[in-house]
């Protein structure tokens, strides 16, 4: 029996057939050079995720324009174009996902602090950036990708004509949503003149602005509904990473996604899995009730195949959207078409990867992978499982005088090298569940509560994500001193025995 | 036949019987003097609540200690008593509300932007709040009130200490979430000491801290689970409203709700309606299932009976919360009760009075209330409607250059006073909605978006409520001009054509 049988079901955008609907969404990697060519660093990414066999991977922002801007990958003259096509004919042989290139027009900003805004604009540079945008996609499809995806997302200029907080006071300005839509309108439809009714033309934008004074699904389902209309093929949510709550640091320029709307865009462990997951409901909602039904890609802390199937089958969404899940584990679209979803290394959230960006760095996974690693292991002939020592694991919990829970286990061993370890815990008797994964055999519950019984087993996984046995389980109930003033003998009322059983 | 049910249905809170399930959330007021004694304007506030006939109104955060804080109640000592004995004396002549005290503890700012911080308290300072909060709670009780709130939730000191952010590194500290319980749970235990088991006693907190790094609804379920445990008698939420995202004013001191998380507190007009009810939802189902089924209280741009209604029959929470609308018009639950909806003045979440509160005025309804109405106008007696001259309200719309469409009218007349006007209006042959309503003849739509066909009347109404007829319909096609680039004549997919109807 196929669990995942929607993931697994083709999907037409455009004259396009993606092979399932896993999609590797645009992810900074810091891992070009000044120049904006493809190299070898950045062929290897991307090549490592067509191995993994996703629908669609869409590689990362590109500029539309010549501006100076680090490690950033550009599409703004003709000769980027040898570069892409040597990177699409490695990934095409290496697997069958579809790709798309992202493509991206952003404002300066200086390291006193300094940014550059909408409304300091001439209608002259307006013009410039549609003809741009135009010129890139072009330049898109010559490189042989299957597909554009416009960025009119986070803290770039489209998104900023977007945006609730657009200044200007002319007819691309603030003072309605019809004059905000319209430089991004002139951008779309440009492109579609450019690149031909033929070719799918995506796009990526913002849900939920969530910064003060920003707009949300209010204005975000007239924006979807827009896009539609104006023939985008498909529409691809974030959420966030705007520079108006970006933290400054001292030397450096403002970076988008260092405050709260940045946490929104990469939800870190502490948000419920799904956590975006209403912005497209709604907009997928509205605008199939207006008669569109151009596919909408949600993304945001979805780590298993089970969840990105229910997303499908509820209808909430068309396509799943993954960027630290597959960062983590670019394999994980071919394990979980196997069925094999317990051989995939699961995304933990600790957002290492997100501040290695935000410290403009090269961006891995710090969480998960093995150290010095610039992108995920790979072993997919490795069959054999790692091996606790003869020992067993010898797993065990103690609590510590704040009432956290301190495991402790013996290192696993493997052939080709243990990867890390999967903790798993259960309450009061329910059932085991992934808590988190750690890359040494140690770990500390800082949400275990007083008056529950908690029992954890460990399990290690190696580079080809073979699981070891399960460890033994080790049991602790947390007393409810722990909750109580000194000298107080109430009983909680919500005592194990009163409980009707776990509740996630 | 009565279209809210449940929500004039009684609800029993510990030995208290609310009449009904509507509740007048704490709202600053900035009415009371320096001096934190109930004065004349306090009084005459919530008497015109009494009035509305909610279930419960929650009287403002009065102050556990003896801390300087400029216009705010205290309940420090016992000289703070007979002030609040006479105010509710007065309230309880005016309708059937319940009525609580809502009690807090704040640490030290100052207009540097230097702010005291959980980290910096002793030990013993601990203590002291915890038994401050104690004898407070005593004096709410010999005062006279039917229950006590205390105020954990926005950047108050409990609500530090729940936070995420608590820095502390001790048993009180941010380690963990049973250590940052702690504090929290000592203040309930040592209150209902102090009150007895028959004294109902509320908490209100965050059920989403909306800042970078704070805690959401992965921490607030285990939060309300360990309330109920400790036996809170209900649950009140709010979210955000934090000094870590407050914007700094020169000269005066950080104010929370200036930030995007105080946007999360009092959602504005763009957020959609309801937009904290996820919270409530969630926690509610969550506690529930572990056996607990503590009232809980949702909050936050919820302005008709009808949407109350629909959040207490689908389970989402146990009681209403409202503050600006009910600030708005106070006979909200009078007229609800009454079937009478449609004489409710209804909020526009123009928050003019959160903007009060945040410039450390005196706050009142500055979106609808008459121009120097220090309280809600009321006219009871009066039932004759406004009326239109003879030549009628003679709306029109117009577009200006951007597709804005703008509507002037005729001002109604009405011998105890014009209070305002609704708007309403239709898209593409929908039904007719509630747009907003304005203090003067005259309103810019810049939602109207091209290519769709708007139809709009307007309302006028007086301090009563009375509603005049409904003015001429003025209709106008926004041009898919307004939507395209110079020149283009590409058609829009979705002209009214292909619309299959309205869709909010």
């Amino acid at each position: 029996m196929n669990a995942t049988p929607l993931l697994f079901t083709p999907l037409p955008i455009n004259t396009l057939v993606l092979p399932n609907r896993v999609v590797v969404t645009a992810m900074v990697t810091r891992l070009s050079g000044e120049d904006g060519l493809v190299n070898k660093d950045i062929t290897d990414r991307y090549v490592r995720f067509a191995k993994g066999e996703a629908g669609l991977i869409v590689v990362e922002a590109s500029a539309v324009h010549q501006s100076k801007s680090g490690p950033l990958l550009r599409m703004c003259a003709d000769e980027f174009i040898p570069g892409h096509r040597a990177m699409l004919k490695q990934m095409r042989e290496a697997g069958p996902s579809k790709v798309a290139l992202q493509i991206i027009h952003f404002l300066k900003i200086a390291r006193s602090g300094w940014r550059q805004t909408v409304d300091l604009l001439t209608r002259a540079e307006l013009a410039a950036i549609v003809q741009a945008y135009g010129e890139a996609a072009l330049r898109v499809r010559e490189a042989g990708y299957d597909a554009v995806e416009l960025h009119m997302a986070h803290a770039y200029t489209l998104s900023s004509f977007l945006s609730a907080k657009n200044k200007r006071r002319d007819a691309h300005g603030g003072q309605s949503l019809e004059a905000r839509l319209r430089l991004p309108s002139e951008v779309l439809v440009r492109v579609r003149e450019m690149v031909g009714n033929d070719y799918p033309v995506g796009v990526r934008f913002d849900g939920e602005e969530a910064i003060k004074g920003g707009y949300g699904l209010t204005d975000s389902k007239y924006i979807a509904l827009r896009l539609a209309q104006l023939g985008a093929d498909y529409i691809s949510l974030s959420a966030g990473g705007k520079f108006e709550d970006a933290i400054k640091k001292e030397g450096e320029p403002l970076y988008p996604y260092t405050g709260y709307s940045g946490d929104r865009t990469m939800p870190p462990a502490s948000y419920p899995d799904g956590a975006n997951v209403y912005l497209a409901e709604a907009i997928k909602q509205f605008i199939n009730a207006h008669g569109y039904h151009t596919p909408v890609v949600t993304t945001g802390k979805i780590a298993t195949p089970t969840l990105a199937e229910e997303i499908l089958q509820s209808g909430k969404a068309d396509l799943i959207g993954f960027a630290r899940a597959l960062l983590a584990d670019p394999d994980w679209p071919r394990k979980a078409r196997a069925g094999r979803a317990d051989k995939i290394v699961r995304c933990i959230y600790g957002n290492i990867c997100k501040n290695l960006d935000e410290n403009f760095k090269q961006v891995r996974c710090g969480s998960l992978w093995p150290r010095k690693y610039l992108h995920a292991p790979s072993a997919p002939e490795d069959t054999a499982p790692p091996a606790w020592a003869e020992s067993g694991a010898a797993l065990t919990a103690r609590l510590n005088e704040n009432g956290q829970v301190r495991l402790i286990w013996s290192g696993a061993e493997d052939a080709q090298g243990v990867y890390g370890y999967e903790i798993f815990r259960a309450v009061n008797g329910g059932p085991f569940v992934h808590l988190t994964s750690s890359l040494t055999p140690v770990h500390v519950d800082a949400y275990a509560l007083a008056g529950n019984r908690y029992a954890y087993f460990v399990r290690a996984y190696d580079f080809a994500g073979n699981r070891s046995a399960d460890s033994n389980v080790a049991e602790i109930f947390v007393e409810t001193r722990f909750a109580l003033p000194a000298g107080k003998t109430l009983e909680l009322d919500g005592s194990v025995e009163a409980q009707k059983g776990y509740v996630a």
